[in-house]
């Protein structure tokens, strides 16, 4: 996988060049303390997360809505390259128990860039529907929120 | 993953003692010129079989009918462990490339009994709507006949 490989089909994409070494952006999006401090876009919290980081390894990872509602995002981790690469998706809520819906799966890659970081997100999904219901939800603007959160944070760590 | 552990929801199981060393067992189920003389239940073939048995490594399983139609299988494992476990799934074409229809899980399991093999295939779904086709389509018939030949071609290698 590399920023050159074609787009999947069903694919939304966020890249970007942060001023941080790779090792760190990695840190932010696998140790549960840092993953706290940026994962739902603010004014939403991250209430907690737990996260065993190793292929077939679970993550659960709790957003609250600005009314205190909880919602638990549960996934797994299909491929872990340290400071390079993690693939995580939805279809399962464990190994390898199938999840009520599979929606996502995440390819997350981590490339040294003169001492930054490019950093890559690419979201597949099942389906077109899911593809534009996520759209609809907001990915672009979410997910680049949550972004600016986890440049904020690199830049301190 | 054991016997014992509760079978997971939308789950079809299939168990049976072989009698072959369970090495013999899981070559048949990752060798292509194995898997090509006992996957498909006969009248039908296997005409061709492709696998790369590794984490994220694909499957590809060409099965022909007896009016000569071919229905290719593709898939990739999730989870590899020499002798004693396989995990395949076909929500994946390749790594990470999701497939049109995220169907079910197989987890395989070659234990051990007295020099013999508990063969354990558990077929897990993602609805209770694909698990009742899956049961309709034949599952314990088709199953149970190409285990039927899985077992005569162990017998003889």
């Amino acid at each position: 996988m590399t920023k050159t490989e074609p787009a999947a089909e069903h694919e939304l994409m966020l890249t970007r060049l942060i001023d941080a070494p790779r090792d760190k952006v990695f840190r932010a999006w696998t140790e549960p303390e840092l993953i706290k401090q940026w994962f739902a876009p603010h004014p939403w919290t991250t209430p907690s997360a737990a996260t065993d980081v190793r292929p077939g390894g679970s993550s659960l990872i709790v957003m609250r809505s600005p009314e205190g509602k909880d919602f638990p995002n549960r996934g797994i981790y299909l491929e872990v390259v340290k400071n390079e690469r993690l693939v995580l998706t939805d279809a399962y809520t464990s190994a390898w128990i199938p999840s009520a819906k599979p929606f996502m799966t995440v390819i997350l890659t981590f490339e040294d860039e003169g001492g930054k970081t490019r950093y890559t997100a690419r979201v597949r999904h099942w389906t077109a529907e899911d593809k534009a219901a996520h759209e609809k939800m907001g990915f672009h603007e979410g997910w680049g929120l949550c972004t600016d959160q986890l440049e904020a944070l690199v830049a301190k760590i």
